[in-house]
């Protein structure tokens, strides 16, 4: 036999039972996202390489993939690359057919986008995203949606998460108050250290970092921040009282928090959270599973200016991404799929003759027509390898039929789990099925 | 502003509606192959592109889509490819996988597919393809269930249709029989015109093809061939007398048509059917709407060597594969696609304020938890503008706040079909949404 054939380095086949899962996963997203209104979108996977470059950095555009008409001479410069996120896409998207969307546009898109990294251990050339975006519109009902979309997600998926909350704005305004306002991103970087490796290392990395002494003293308030949500944004408006952008900040956070109001959810403002921030304006969001090690599984935030790339500036908007592989990862690794996903079909029949199947053919009829899902093994075969059929595909019922039962018209049932079986009538069959 | 920014010809993006009557077909077909205990699988977008190659004749070949790495030179050949069916990754899929699956293998898989042929009306170079196929058995219990599902997609969908049904064993069993045993596909394509052409013109046609005048003469009765199916059958089963291959070809068409038995499809044998006469080896299936001039929405058929080009030779298999864009069109021309799928939001609630916009978001809350879908208009606003959103996004319901409402805890909740409207609390709300 030739050599087994291979798919490319960073891609992945997805089995049945693989299927399943990440059809439940994403059934559960798209059933929360549409109880708030937002619809479904698709783009190509292919998009203009003009699109695409300088929109990601240098190191993004050396990560794109190319796509070359076969017509195309090899040294043809490829007009076209593979999408590389759902952002620039959708930005794409919504400045293309600005004159038919009703803004604000809520919109989702879950979809693989590829990326030509190196190939490791989680990290793949093909993945999904699956985001989630309202545009159009400035207010914080989008960030207090987004947070309810959240919460729902994960109490449908059974995963306990922590949402951490920060805002672009206080992060300006904390860097404006200490007098190191080009220093944002450094003080940032700085903070999230924080917990592992203590506040003297902290400080003497910020100093490295160019903040002078006055700076970092006018910082440790900040630093030493803690208490409840209400304690620390009081506190917060003293620190930023002489920053106009910083109390912004603070107002957006405390009317977040105002609009959820009451939640099972655990929300942490969390000012070390830098995620992305070259990029949002507002809000930032990130959540992680309590109960897995696995970081961000979710995350996103507001931004001012996502279509100004396509000449359309000044449009706000805010948005999150789901991180499907990492979702997956966590339910399994804390055993929370449902079992019932592993096979779809209640029954099989077996086949031992002619008649048996004809029989066989005619109750699986009936059974479908009342919404369940049957197999009846195709050909006549050893009892043994339909019962493994059974097994492998988990089915939890085999129905049996012999010459006795074909005699009777009814067929032995027999319970995969328990290995129990008795004979039933066709009537008796249903309503165990059902 | 800039130009507009825009895709690739041949390639599209699909809106809300757009996704939603997409969705509603790909759950269609999805929900009745599962009643038949087909698992989905999904396989890379690239392939390598030694998978692809010389899997699709010399001009398939020049229709691939090769993908460049951004690290790799021009002047390099690509090493991985883009899609261009189902059927080549599902090969692949098979011999790569065949220790960890279980056969018969039943399996659909949905996914788009990339030709760089000239982009042209219905014609793209990016489609979804919707494949079905049990591979592992050459049990007709194949056949016969494809067709079923063939009856319940359409029967769901709400298109009438035929389904044609041919078998290669029997046209080779014809060519055996007239003495031209190399003139299959030719004698093929020549009766295929009967209908447009008459039979003098076949004939001659024939004769054109170098057909012998005694094998023309000897065609004759199957060109003449009418009646039932049984009738049909009685009489290819006298003219195939001598050729073992064409009786086998009428023991399985009959044995198919035993096997469905008594239906509501219209299923004819049509011994014009050549489709992927190549590749088939026993049943050929295509499915024609009744009542819309479009040509093939499904096809396909049986074959013996499918996963043969990956070195894993004699599994027979079959399968078939609906035509989601021409699907799509004939439920748009015959307006058969159910028209609640336009929105799923039930009821926008508009804001007028700050108090008002409360109240809508602790209502929208409550409504969310009972499983219906709510949007809360995110800013204060024109009347005007926030039913046009409403009309935009056919949102069936509109509930107003104004000062009177919030002071009674009731909603104005105007339909947007009739224009009525009236004061209604909580639990008639919801009684009216559910």
């Amino acid at each position: 036999m030739a050599q087994k054939p291979s798919i490319p380095k960073g891609t992945r086949d997805f089995g049945a039972l693989e299927m399943a899962r990440r059809n439940y996963i994403f059934d559960t997203i798209r059933s929360v996202f549409a109880l708030y209104g937002f619809s479904q979108i698709e783009t190509p996977a292919m998009e203009n390489i003009s699109t695409l470059m300088g929109k990601y950095g240098e190191e993004g555009d050396k990560l794109l993939f190319r796509i070359q008409n076969s017509g195309e001479k090899a040294t043809q410069a490829p007009e076209k690359g593979l999408r590389y996120d759902l952002t620039v896409p959708f930005a794409r998207y919504v400045v293309q057919h600005r004159e038919e969307l009703s803004f604000p546009f809520k919109r989702y898109q879950i979809q693989p986008v590829w990326r030509a990294d190196r190939p490791q251990k989680g990290r793949y050339r093909e993945f999904y995203q699956c985001d989630v975006d309202v545009i159009g519109s400035d207010s914080l009902v989008g960030e207090l949606e987004l947070i309810q979309i959240v919460e729902e997600v994960y109490r449908r998926l059974g995963i306990r998460v922590c949402l951490h909350i920060n805002n672009r704005k206080v992060l300006a305004g904390i860097a404006e108050v200490i007098g190191a306002p080009d220093k944002m991103v450094d003080i940032t970087v700085a903070i999230d250290k924080l917990d592992k490796i203590g506040v003297e290392a902290v400080n003497q990395e910020l100093v490295e970092r160019g903040l002078s002494n006055e700076a970092v003293a006018a910082l440790q308030p900040i630093l030493n921040l803690s208490g409840t949500t209400a304690e620390k944004l009081t506190a917060l408006r003293t620190i930023l009282a002489n920053s106009e952008v910083g109390l912004k900040g603070v107002d957006e956070l405390e009317e977040v928090f105002r609009l959820v109001g009451e939640t099972s959810l655990n929300i942490e403002l969390d000012l070390c959270l830098a995620r992305g921030l070259n990029y949002y304006t507002g809000a930032i969001f990130e959540v992680k599973a309590l109960d897995a090690q696995i970081g961000s599984i979710t995350g996103g935030g507001r931004y001012d200016n996502l279509t100004g790339i396509f000449g359309m500036p000044g449009v706000s908007g805010v948005g999150i991404s789901f991180g499907a592989d990492r979702i997956y990862d966590v339910l399994t690794e804390l055993n929370l799929f449902p079992e019932a996903l592993q096979s779809g079909t209640k029954v099989l029949f077996t086949t031992f003759g002619q008649n048996e199947l004809t029989m066989a053919l005619t109750w699986a009829k009936a059974l479908r027509q009342e919404g369940i899902a049957v197999e009846v093994y195709p050909e006549p075969t050893k009892m043994k390898r339909q019962m493994t059929y059974a097994d492998q595909k988990s089915i939890p019922w085999v129905a049996i039929i012999g010459g006795d039962e074909l005699a009777q018209q009814k067929v032995m049932l027999k319970n995969m789990t328990s290995g129990e079986q008795r004979l039933v009538a066709l009537d008796e069959l249903k309503q165990i099925l059902r």
